[in-house]
């Protein structure tokens, strides 16, 4: 048969479908729910500004996106300036948002100070003060991985952050305004820093441990730098001590549909309204990289979402939609929407520029001027050779090592006698295993005795962290322990 | 020394910068070069079109972005209907723009169609109508990968395209206007069928082989569905049988990001401008998707641009800027910004949706209501047993293939007695090698004895296939001589 008379047939076959459907197919105006949803979300902004005249500030309306309440967290506010890794004059003054949970010893020696991931606050695990649930509630309790019966934990909302500590959506102390992208660019290192001007206010000289996932982890192994003699135990989950061009990649897409949004502004938006649009197309692209292939195989496959019974067709095929049609794509548009008011667009800019930055090889570590903190200390570290058998899984450092390990293994040099776990999964695919292996590789090259090094399977991805209790949970614990 | 000290010796170390930094870092209102690009472009676009008012037609003027010339390639013109996968009424008519290497033999036995992917025109290689290069020139000539010494290449703009094939920018010959996002969904059977209306009229009844990369794979594995007992051979490189929840993903972001653009105006944009900051967003999470992290780790590393002398400073640390300052984010901003004109957003959304929507296993084709090709031939197969040994490198199926490589196998009979190359590339991350192997497994349990599977290491991801034409090209010259 030939492929014309095949077409007529099928032509045939198919004429039997309603004139509806006919209208519906070709000259009706195409409706696109998913792009109506925006100009719904600005303009129910627009509305609540315009009822709500009583929150107008001498800058305009309180940005609308959530904020927790002060009343649920504490602020240490510090007077002094804090030198930053890339400006040359240090920020006059800023607020370090924290919780706690757990008890101080009197002796003051229990800290454990828990570093977040790039969007989270201060509220890890629920308090008195707010019984929502917090971002590592499985986590953080009696008996539970970070135990709060034996120690003290410290979670702090970063520098650059909007959950209460100064960032870029704070008022500048010289204008009276937000300071938007007048905010200077920080580094990991400056969040740090800043942390510490909160454990010296409490007091508390030396940490038993710094823990953190994802930027985060960052934090960890630069709190363990910096402060080699204040840090006793460093835990470092899903992190890097170098970003690589493929996560920069990630992140730069990510900023990119955010600043393209209009009401981005420059930055210099807290007195109209957000960039929610972009906010969400960020929050799309970020969820891409939080999880991985095997785990959305397995949950969505390649099922359609159920339409709702008025757009429900009788027909097969259905007609595919333009908007989210997959699960998969009604996954992370949900994502998207669940977030876009809920964080500070330029908080989003400037930290996530913070973990690009991230570089803990020698070069670059020198090119920042960051005075070593070796040089300042009269107790260098060896202080925990109780821990040196059990927790001595080294093998021998790779008979080759690419030159970027080399340097990473001297700049990491200063981290050389604290026991650090590193604990990698297998399926992420924004900070990889071999990123991994890497950070453990350069600090057994440094001289590190007390590498533990684990590496889960499973199918979350970079979520794993919040998600495999048991696993990431176990770990931590065991290591503490 | 105490944290204060420190801070306090780091603030006086820092305080003889320039006061012309001190405005620079926290006064002065803060430039992004990148985001003022979208404005400049839209700026000249609304001058070229006041500028020219002549190519100002009924629906508005030309849309601006390039589109090749019509005299440098061919048209055919269908003007029967042309049933589709997805639409109870079939397309009234359509052009498929092609162009064409080597010579037709007199027995129109020697024909190789060659699938583009995505974005691509047909101009494949160059001719003399259009010298300049084409996509796939090094694979293209005398003794070379499709070799025009013995073959008669054939290249399309697929159906769905903006570069002279039938798509949204079309006129919609009802209404004498842009179909726009009236255009019906079309399928990758649908485009397939659409070339074979064009080699029913260019006489060819049979093909040599069916050949194609990325979304060419998926058309050329689909050909050879669709018309069993007319293609000899398929080759299949960097391709799927079926879409992922990942890749869906992927390019769901890249959809969500261009119809966010108020210039996308439902898919009503030919009469105004076009949304060129989406598709500057889209080409950059496209190009992530492209490349892998090692090609990425080797070429840019963490190196930053060279400043403008105007912009350099000897300060170290240099201040980061939130616009592009590493070379990968330069290398992506660069590629969207190439690409931002020169494709129609439209076409796009609707082959990127083509793309999601394919799916050969048996329970999504028997949805589809495709009828079975294999009961509409009298000469099923089995010519091609001269290439049985030659080709064969069978291996035995998974022991346990999980469920949907049983669904696949079955979907994919039709295919059975084809001999088909299947190439991949260990470092795609969007068309990952796990896939290629899926592909090839299910051809073989689906009893296809000539089944050629190769599998390609190096750095460059997806792209592999348009530049390396040592190893991509050999595979192709040996499996097609």
């Amino acid at each position: 048969m030939s492929l014309p008379s095949i077409l007529n047939i099928a032509v045939k076959a198919r004429a039997s479908f309603s004139p509806l459907i006919v209208h519906r197919a070709y000259s009706a105006n195409p409706h696109f729910p998913c792009v109506d949803l925006h100009a719904a979300r600005e303009s129910r902004l627009r509305q609540s500004i315009t009822q709500h005249p009583q929150i107008t500030t001498d800058t305009g309306p309180e940005p609308p996106y959530a904020r927790p309440n002060p009343a649920t967290y504490h602020i240490y506010r510090h007077t002094h300036p804090l030198p930053l890794t890339y400006y040359p004059i240090p920020l006059p003054s800023f607020d370090i948002a924290y919780e706690t949970w757990g008890t101080l010893s009197p002796s003051r020696d229990n800290a454990i100070l828990l570093h977040t991931g790039l969007s989270a606050s201060s509220h890890a695990s629920s308090t008195q003060a707010n019984p929502a649930e917090g971002w590592w509630e499985k986590f953080i309790g009696p008996g539970k991985a970070l135990d709060t019966n034996q120690f003290f934990i410290i979670c702090t909302n970063v520098l650059g952050g909007c959950y209460g500590s100064t960032g870029p959506s704070s008022i500048e102390p010289s204008t009276g305004k937000p300071w938007a992208t007048r905010f200077p660019v920080v580094s990991i290192f400056d969040m740090v820093r800043a942390q510490f001007c909160l454990l010296d206010n409490l007091g508390i000289r030396k940490l038993a441990a710094s823990v953190g996932s994802s930027m985060g982890a960052m934090q960890s192994l630069a709190a363990g730098w910096l402060f080699p003699d204040r840090v006793q135990k460093v835990v470092s989950i899903s992190g890097t001590a170098r970003s690589t061009p493929s996560s920069i990649a990630m992140r730069y897409a990510q900023r990119s549909v955010l600043m393209a949004d209009p009401n981005w502004n420059n930055g210099f938006y807290y007195d109209g309204l957000p960039p929610h649009t972009g906010m969400k197309l960020a929050r799309q692209i970020a969820t891409i990289t939080y999880r991985s292939g095997p785990e959305w195989d397995q949950r969505f496959g390649r099922q359609l979402r159920t339409l709702p019974k008025s757009d429900a067709s009788t027909e097969t095929p259905r007609i595919p939609a333009l908007c989210p049609d997959f699960l998969i794509e009604t996954y992370l548009d949900h994502q998207g929407e669940q977030f876009c008011l809920k964080y500070d667009a330029n908080s989003l800019i400037y930290i996530s520029k913070a973990m690009d930055l991230f570089d803990m090889t020698l070069p670059a570590l020198e090119a920042l001027n960051l005075r070593h903190p070796l040089n300042e200390t009269a107790t260098p570290a060896g202080t925990h050779a109780i821990h040196r058998t059990s927790h001595s899984k080294s093998h021998p450092p790779p008979v080759n090592p690419p030159p970027h390990l080399n340097d990473l293994a001297k700049g990491m040099a200063p981290l050389a006698q604290i026991p650090i776990l590193i604990l990698g999964v297998q399926s992420d695919i924004l900070f990889t295993v071999e990123q991994q292996r890497e950070v453990a590789d350069a600090l057994r090259m440094a001289g590190n005795e007390w590498v533990s090094y684990y590496e889960l399977g499973g199918v979350w991805g970079h979520d794993t962290f919040l998600i495999d209790v048991q696993n990431v949970g176990s770990a931590i614990r065991g290591f503490l322990s």
